[in-house]
């Protein structure tokens, strides 16, 4: 193993924030489930931001959320994920490069237009996402380039790549180099109706090793293992991969691990404004604190104080420097 | 004169904003002049935006940001302002409309993009902007929809109209078209430097009566009667237009005509987060106040609670209804 250039590289659907705070008879009045993602086409995706009231926008994506809070923690990172060459895809290329991230993808010259996520942010902060894919779709294996994936400590991949079509292949021939370069495989569930989607090929991914570190919470954990009793999902969990991560909110957090589970306090917060991104940053905190070589106890920490910030603000971006924050909370960076 | 179909109607510089917090010396690096709003190319838009951090983008433009403050007071709006048909100008188009103002100056489907402006806001709160004109720089005198005008109780424009080289055309016809409904017209002096580029031209609009409201903030002030001393200067004011109203930043206001000055405090609040929008929100209370017939105090206190709202998040658009603002603190909307 050769030393690593990036010490996290995240793969994901690039996709453009849309946000609205709205109250729940919306998510009513259209038929969302909220606090899930729904893919939605571009016909519905007209429909919804038609009938949203006036929004603010930032880059998204969930792992582009993780790897740019891994930046501001102050590691080395880099992002995989498509755009198109649009002015939406280029706000986007520049955000995530602003903020410290090598992201070399190149952007789509054709088809459809950068994806946007129209996200619906109700009163108890609760947020409501309806996703269209856009050029995100397009993401192929030739989107990976090999040296790049074997010069990163970890690479992170997010379970929402199983939609688009070509992406998993992506996904997995980044898996084979990263492991071939004795690297480790980090993966997040995304959300419950994502593992419902793909429960089976999730299970594979974990049982073969294709993936060696899984973030989830409870309600993807249940939904992974079709049980309601956590007891019973963490101890598969802990069977199935070498490291979960389970997040419960404002309960904290379960490392599992065949050492056994650790449970790590949520950080306090003033006031809950918007949930977006919380499991993010959290994947953030985390994966920062492992590529430093801390405790699971420590990473659980740092992940729990980059998941407050972002939840005490709209949208799924830090607001202000990861690492002075954990500075500033004794942690180490 | 016939009843009015709109309360307000603003004819402004159709501007997305591109907003980053920054620190002063990122000003200084790029030569920016702190508080000011620079006129950009897009050479300079590229350089700037390139050195940018990461950005959250939100609808703004001086009179629009006003438009949509009255509308969020109650009051029936609409809005003239030129964006093309790309991404941006959709973004910009939506929320203007979704904020429940009545907008219907068609789209350029050639010429340049969407106009921007990149804000810089410092941590004392304080922004910078930057002003790439774009597609405003083709609003036109036919973009004024003669009927229009004419049904609106008050015509509001922007000093930084004078800004794009057809604009003052379409401000001059609408003033026209304004006075002959026996209608009234408000003038916003924008910003200093702008006062400075059109001094002349400003006072001649206030003295052939073209408009007959005149709202600005001290160094406005000071730069158009090149004085620094404010009774010299609100005297001048008193002559050269019926009603004035003059901002003082935490000082509150002036509000000064034949009769007198009536000075109105600022509204408390808890953290200066981000000015931008803070004189075109007053100018929603006030005018808001003044068609509803409210006395110059109590336009001034609308005016300062709106003010108070914009300032202490970030971006130039209120984030909650004015109305129900203005109703818990007593005020008659």
């Amino acid at each position: 193993m050769t030393s690593a250039k990036y010490d996290v590289l995240g793969i994901g659907n690039a996709i453009f924030d849309v946000l609205v705070q709205t109250d729940e008879g919306f998510l009513a009045a259209h038929g969302m489930t909220k606090g899930g993602m729904a893919l939605i086409d571009e016909a519905r995706a007209l429909a919804v931001y038609k009938a949203m009231g006036p929004a603010t926008e930032m880059s998204g994506g969930s792992a582009a959320n993780t790897i740019v809070g891994i930046a501001s923690l102050g590691a080395r990172a880099a992002y995989v994920g498509k755009v198109k060459d649009d002015q939406i895809g280029k706000l986007y290329s520049h955000d995530i490069r602003a903020a410290g991230v090598a992201f070399e993808t190149s952007a789509a010259s054709a088809g459809p237009a950068t994806g946007c996520s129209y996200i619906l942010v109700t009163p108890d902060g609760e947020r409501t996402m309806n996703t269209y894919l856009g050029a995100a779709q397009d993401l192929m294996p030739d989107d990976i380039d090999p040296a790049q994936i074997a010069a990163s400590s970890i690479v992170y991949l997010e379970g929402y790549l199983w939609d688009p079509k070509n992406a998993k292949d992506a996904f997995l021939k980044a898996s084979k180099i990263a492991h071939d370069a004795d690297r480790q495989v980090a993966l997040t569930l995304s959300d419950a109706f994502c593992v419902d989607r793909y429960r089976e090929e999730f299970l594979q991914l974990m049982r073969s090793g294709t993936v060696d570190l899984i973030f989830a919470n409870e309600s993807e954990l249940h939904s992974l293992y079709q049980t309601s009793d956590v007891d019973t999902a963490l101890g598969q969990l802990r069977k199935d991969v070498r490291l979960g991560v389970v997040t419960r909110s404002e309960k904290g957090c379960m490392v599992a691990s065949k050492e056994g589970v650790v449970e790590v306090p949520a950080f306090p917060i003033d006031k809950l404004v918007d949930t977006t991104g919380a499991g993010d940053l959290f994947a953030a905190g985390f994966l920062f604190g492992l590529v430093r070589g801390a405790d699971h106890k420590t990473c659980g920490k740092l992940a729990a104080l980059a998941a407050a910030e972002v939840i005490q603000h709209i949208g799924a971006r830090p607001q202000v420097s990861l690492k002075e924050l954990a500075k500033k909370s004794g942690l180490p960076v």
